[in-house]
């Protein structure tokens, strides 16, 4: 196991349907120092990659965004999530339906921040379903940008997002793969890598 | 003029309405770099001060929050605006009202993530009228914790916010205080500190 899976064991918490809580060191307490871990892990894994930019999205993706790109020395932007009064004039807008639940979701950059110069590395905190994450690939698309690889911190390997993600072609570094959850008793099967 | 000051005249665009425009470097796209030299400037400020947990609020003061946490090597937690689906049990709830808005406003955090052995640092990115951050000292209070200095990147001191938190006897350091802004031709006026 490596570092954010032990930490996902030690701290983790299994629920029923397929739910697991990493909000005590992922996304409502953060610990830096294992954001500052997963940094480093991400710039040895994207090695090599001319990546003049961190995209994410609010909320949770923004911590983990911005201590990774202490390691890339970039720049990060973050998404937002529906429309804002606070962004105005000319805005990038992905809109993703979600294929489990039913609602649509508008992703919203503005075009100051994007364009065809930027190579472009995208963080978030979880992959399940994928539908922010095709958003923002979207988004860096329609920007004319190059999307030079994904990171996460915990995929749900039994959704079909990050299948989707790699067919397409996309080097996609989850640091932790969850293939299965035991709410009985807690345990977690994680993805050799 | 200090680091973030000549930034924000470099950057920064001034519009009708009191309105000063920092998403080139502070809240939608994010200068990681200046976020370091603003978590070396607090850590100076606050020096002497018993901070275990950083505190802030959703979505743009979360990227400066965990920048700054590196410098004081302590976790962050981000409290949430409104009732989230992924918050469950107990949590503190501040109800803030806005005196220039209309609106109600409900701050959130997990019990878990505060207590009363907390000594907590509030990071934001804007001191207006200080609802939100009304609605953080609330929460922290709630917990029975103790707010040891509150670090706030850019106040618009022309508005009461800062005003009244410092009148309560709280540290609050404004990297940046705007006394005046002019949009006819641009000029920001900083309070000397």
């Amino acid at each position: 196991m490596n570092f954010l899976e032990e930490r996902i064991v030690k701290d983790g918490i299994v629920k029923e349907g397929n739910v697991l809580k990493v909000d005590s060191f992922l996304n409502h307490q953060m610990d830096i120092q294992l954001f500052d871990q997963m940094g480093a892990e991400f710039k040895k894994r994207f090695e090599g990659k001319k990546i003049n930019k961190i995209l994410t999205i609010e909320a949770s993706g923004i911590g983990i965004a911005c201590v990774v790109a202490m390691h890339f020395n970039v720049p990060v932007v973050f998404a937002k999530k529906s429309k804002s009064i606070n962004i105005e004039g000319d805005t990038y807008v992905a809109e993703v339906e979600s294929f489990t639940h039913k609602c649509k979701n508008q992703v919203l950059v503005s075009k100051k921040f994007l364009g065809e110069d930027d190579h472009v590395l995208i963080i978030d905190d979880f992959l399940a379903n994928g539908c922010a994450l095709q958003g923002l690939i979207s988004i860096v698309n329609m920007a004319g940008g190059t999307v030079e690889g994904i990171g996460i911190a915990v995929e749900k390997g039994f959704q079909v997002g990050g299948q989707i993600i790699r067919n397409l072609g996309y080097q996609l570094e989850s640091l932790a793969i969850v293939d299965s959850m035991d709410p009985s008793n807690g345990t977690i099967q994680f993805r050799e890598q």
